[in-house]
């Protein structure tokens, strides 16, 4: 009986916020990967009460050797959500993590990333069947303002990729210690993920970008955060860099810090509220 | 020639943000108080160009010793407010500075203050007449969601109040140091400012408010903040205190610092990007 | 072979700084509570390599229903403090993490906690027992300045208590989200556990200290930290309001939070910090 | 006679911390500029108290069209820094505010700058005439780790070269928005000062200095803090990515700001702070 008092005394300590919000894991078929994939929905405090209201989406990126599990079970993104959430600092949202991994234990094999490779047109899925399916599954605003994405590290090159191709689609996007170009140091580039690694660089992208697909770009507002000591740290700066020299706004942000859970859980709050100023706006 | 060249060079490096930000004054006559009050505002870019659009409303409140001019010229607001707004942490938002300076060298004559005295009903004169004329010359979403108060010190006492007494009025409140109850240190109350100092305070307000009214309340979002070497710091956690036991929720935050424009600095910022989340919700 | 490539390029980017610290358990044999304890020991990059060379001691306590494991296993207490001194933004020290845990699953059972109870003399042991081992088996700078204690939660309260009743021992401490007087709520406090809060509340103890005792405490450098939304925070405040009407200087934070390992692991760096500016000075 | 009272009540809300600390002005004839130049030095609360005791020293440059006034008048040193050594963030320590500035209004004449010129051989004085001097003017633990450099815009370039090319002279070193390459855009390089800007690249000269000088550049601590909107954000990601190229470990952080004192004044306690670490190992 003492026992239990004290139990209770302890238990409520940890008690969580009283959020009722809610994660669901969906499957999707698709017909261009002929495979499904599973992906993990937060649905925020109040999604089920009320049956009218449409939310704001982020579509939030794991990385590479990882999958749609990644930010609830090690990126802590329930409850930073929730709290920012139930603290003002973010207006509730539906956040969808997509599952970008290839096979194996490592699920580094060859289906992983979220980009066209040869049989595993991932990119192609992502737009022509992903994103529609959710967005009709969930009450959702379905416009550039309402819309966003983030990412960290490979997630942060699949961000950084698609609003650079779809600045009609996201109003915001946010890259986490983002691999934004080639990998550092020498590395071989001869497998379908690493090709598409080269073909689908943001740093590339956007130098490479004509003047007149420059300013629906600018329409994007971006956040880019990488910690000083991040293995990515010269990708980061190179496409800082080259954002200014295109004149493309973007905030940019160096924090202490390594590629990193501890660093990610940090920029996810940030995101969240600079994602919510355009959402309401 | 030589030093022409060198100047450009220097004074390019000083050179502000292009946002097209506008501070004008404006004197509005009080027939309340039998007096004109001037006051700051601050016009965000876009402004004039947009003829159409409504904006979303911050009442500023000065410290006592002070004036309408005290955010601008000390408190640094209009660069703060520019770089928040280009850099999309906050929303274009019009910005308010009432005066409720009192007279002589230190404006810390009988008529200081946000509160009704004797022959001075300055309260009144702010809901009755100051409100509704600022919200007629501007282009304003006049609603409760779009319309928020600030202050620091004797005005985060004003701001507390005026929050408290007319929750319908305000979706968002933010007290940086807030005078919320009586003056530290045995003082003398028996001037018609000390009076008005006990008649007005926070905390006693909170405390002794009838449930039925503490709903309203409720309904504000609340950003409570204080240094912890603050002369005002019992007075904040006992406003904070009060809040918590009577169910209100609210953001409170201690940070390093003492009463100073230096730490309202730092709150500035986090006040506009918690307003600007709820006036885009 | 394409896989072993691709694996090597994903597995360095999480490739952990370099610092070669290095944790060990260490077992105590402890006649006064006939038992033995178990505790973790870390010992930062260097400390074999340099075997003349003599550290900082910090004592980092865990909370209740939790082993000497939680900082390590949890609290992500490694990583952040080789960051930190990697970065210079601590000095390299060793951190003791003792072992405050009772018996049974929840770790909740009789002998729980930093304090005396019948038959288990837990606080005697850490001063007479548990402290001289340990500082005799490690190299270290054995005086108060090089001394600091931290602690979350239970373990927030065994710090403050410690380094009010050992002020001479301490040069630092920090209380993350402690238990700092009684718990919130109603409760029943009759068994040892329980009985043994209200005997050692901090606040309390620090009330009904007598002026002369009280010098002494004002030479331990404070950092109490505790989140807006921890369900303690009342005992925070409280103890806060108590330390600043009794003339004890102390750091004091409200950051936006819950009683949480994500705001336990933000406050861990500032207050690495702070003991090693005073570990050096 | 309640106008009294009420001023009583009002000034002590803005009395300061009572620390007393002190600045003077100093003028030190130079043989080699044949002139006098004058410096701001604070002297620590306690400083004249313990005639005894020696401090760690910290060189604080000012930026273009400034003069040694800069970081007393405009940049609120001495408030940040007695409130950091009085909330134990910073250890006591002296900060000397040399002068750099040119001739006429705005400061800009031909003798401005960190490095020599024609005529006007300012680093060769600074390290032969006006440091020694200085430091057997004060009680100053003169030797490597206790002596720190920083300094803002043009002032954080001459850090960057003082300590490249002096690096057993500084602990410690931060630029804060430093002209750490040439200026940005299309400019004359014809007059003297810009010349030497040319001559006195921190970029250039970190770039070519052969690998056994590098050695020595990796004893110093390096703090490099720039604000993303910058002006000056090109010269500084560059210094950012040379260092890392050449492996000398630094500490790089980009904050939401542009060039401007409020984004300096954030930048100083964490100075004082990596600093202090430093001082006190």
């Amino acid at each position: 009986m003492k026992r239990l008092l004290m139990l209770a005394a302890m238990v409520s300590l940890a008690a969580p916020l009283t959020a009722q919000s809610r994660l669901e894991t969906v499957t999707i078929p698709s017909r261009l990967l002929g495979a499904e994939k599973t992906c993990m929905v937060y649905l925020p405090d109040g999604y089920d009460r009320d049956t009218v209201r449409h939310y704001p989406i982020v579509y939030l990126l794991h990385g590479a050797s990882d999958t749609y599990k990644a930010w609830t079970e090690r990126g802590n993104m329930r409850q930073i959500t929730d709290e920012a959430i139930a603290a003002g600092l973010a207006v509730p949202m539906v956040i969808v993590m997509p599952d970008a991994s290839g096979e194996g234990e490592h699920h580094t094999g060859e289906h992983m990333g979220y980009f066209d490779v040869e049989g595993w047109p991932y990119e192609q899925f992502f737009f022509e069947e992903f994103m529609p399916e959710i967005e009709r599954r969930y009450r959702i605003v379905a416009d550039k303002q309402h819309r966003a994405i983030a990412g960290l590290s490979m997630g942060g090159g699949g961000t950084a990729v698609y609003a650079l191709r779809h600045p009609e689609l996201f109003g915001s996007a946010c890259s986490m210690s983002g691999l934004l170009d080639l990998f550092p140091g020498p590395r071989s580039y001869d497998n379908a993920f690493m090709r598409s690694v080269v073909e689908n660089s943001p740093v590339a992208l956007l130098r490479d970008m004509p003047d007149e697909k420059l300013e629906a770009v600018r329409t994007v507002r971006w956040w880019v955060d990488c910690g000083d000591d991040d293995i990515l740290w010269l990708s980061n700066v190179t496409f800082y860099t080259t954002m200014r020299l295109r004149n493309v706004p973007l905030q940019y942000r160096m924090r202490d810090g390594v590629h990193s859970w501890r660093y990610w859980q940090t920029v996810l709050p940030d995101a969240l509220s600079f994602f919510s100023i355009e959402f309401g706006k």
